[in-house]
């Protein structure tokens, strides 16, 4: 029966020693069996990066019952790639999953988000496809609130499937008292007052990236920020084709010339 | 009358030591006042990847009448998000120009393309931004059948702007003999083989990323990748809402008793 139970595939970005990952598999492992494949080191902001200029290598970590964990130096989107290439062999996964990630990854955190990039890359791949993120930065945050609907989420996706070129953009508001799942936009704005000066020396100017996220449609109860500020999972469906359907036409009109 | 001229900020994957971006300014520089700020090495499959964990420098290089040019320790996402903030001070460009980069960038190469992080992070700050990509990874490529292009395109922009949240990605084909502009559609596809198995150390396997791309959706004239497999410059708009709008409706019943 073992190999009749589904298969699912687990990275992130925080590295395989975070807690957020432990616990994204100590939730799953009951509805199915787990692979682990997870950047030997924080990989946080990696979004879709590739490793282009140098190999990248994995190793066995360790096998349970049901459970195999694998690092990989290369980033969230490698472990993927690496991981259906070479472990997974001619087992396709049933589901790929990511997290549980230490940070919000809701609005345009999105694009930036190495768990995200995990999830990217799985539906590219045509795998049914979701990742998780926890408001809280923290190497301790609390995760034990969103087994439950990590568990409900996974079901009903093992279940129902996703379109093709669509994902879940899952996040969770840091609190212990979660009012239910909204299904989400991705909400408007944007990262203000992002770098820190840190040093000059000699004529190379230093900084450090920090920053401070402005909701700009703040008020707009579709948007996952404003659930997450309301207490809410949400759940953002994702699509991988981004072009601009809506600038399709109008743009024809920009170089009549040239079209035949 | 030089502060009324407009103001490009131009970036890129491959480093500004690269042709492709040397090119780009040759092209650009009598439209308006170009400030560079690129990598100071190879970033590419950078995608949208943000330096975290340790702080970053830029250094200024040169300054011609017109063309100021820095290099940056960053990403290519972070170059453009460090120019903003510290080289260009109060004065917000008018574009964001990246390239030209040494490859194709069409289809799901978007998602990786540190081209089109730059892009991308021009757009979600509310600036109309522009990637340009060759279909030839030589270091010695040959742009210049490129430049009336690019000079058409960036003129457009420039008079006509681009709605909010929405980018452009343009490819040029491998080629001198253009046969004009299409406006097209991301073109699916998967890139498949993608790992060389490199070596083995002890329990470590390595590989090296390379691979092929499958076009799924070959014969569909709507596509860039067939754009740029019939002799045309393929300017697909994108978009950096990635809300899957088609399934959000689909997904509110699949979670009912958690809906207020």
């Amino acid at each position: 029966m073992e190999n009749q139970r589904p298969l699912i595939l687990v990275s992130n970005d925080d590295g395989i020693i975070s807690k957020g990952i432990s616990e994204l598999v100590k939730f799953l492992r009951t509805l199915g069996e787990v692979v682990v494949m997870a950047p030997d080191t924080p990989r946080s902001g990696a979004a879709c990066a590739l490793t282009t200029n140098e190999p990248i290598h994995y190793q066995l970590l360790r096998k349970d019952v049901g459970v195999t964990v694998y690092k990989c130096s290369g980033t969230p989107t490698d472990c993927v790639k690496l991981a259906l290439h070479t472990v997974l062999g001619e087992r396709r996964p049933d589901l790929i999953v990511a997290g549980i990630n230490h940070g919000d990854n809701s609005s345009v955190n999105v694009h930036y988000s190495g768990t995200m990039g995990v999830v990217i890359e799985g539906c590219l791949k045509g795998i049914p496809s979701i990742g998780f993120s926890l408001c809280n930065h923290q190497p301790d945050a609390d995760f034990e609130a969103c087994g439950p609907y990590v568990r409900q989420i996974v079901s009903a996706v093992l279940e129902k499937g996703l379109p093709p070129l669509t994902c879940l953009n899952v996040n969770f508001p840091n609190t212990r008292e979660l009012k239910g799942i909204r299904i989400c936009e991705q909400a408007k704005g944007q990262w203000e007052n992002e770098w820190e000066n840190f040093a000059h020396r000699g004529d190379a100017h230093y900084y450090w990236m920090t920053g401070e996220f402005r909701d700009t449609d703040a008020d707009n109860e579709r948007n996952d920020h404003w659930a997450l500020a309301n207490g809410y999972v949400a759940v953002t469906p994702v699509t991988v084709d981004v072009t601009a359907y809506g600038l399709l036409k109008e743009m024809k009109d920009w170089f009549p010339v040239n079209e035949e």
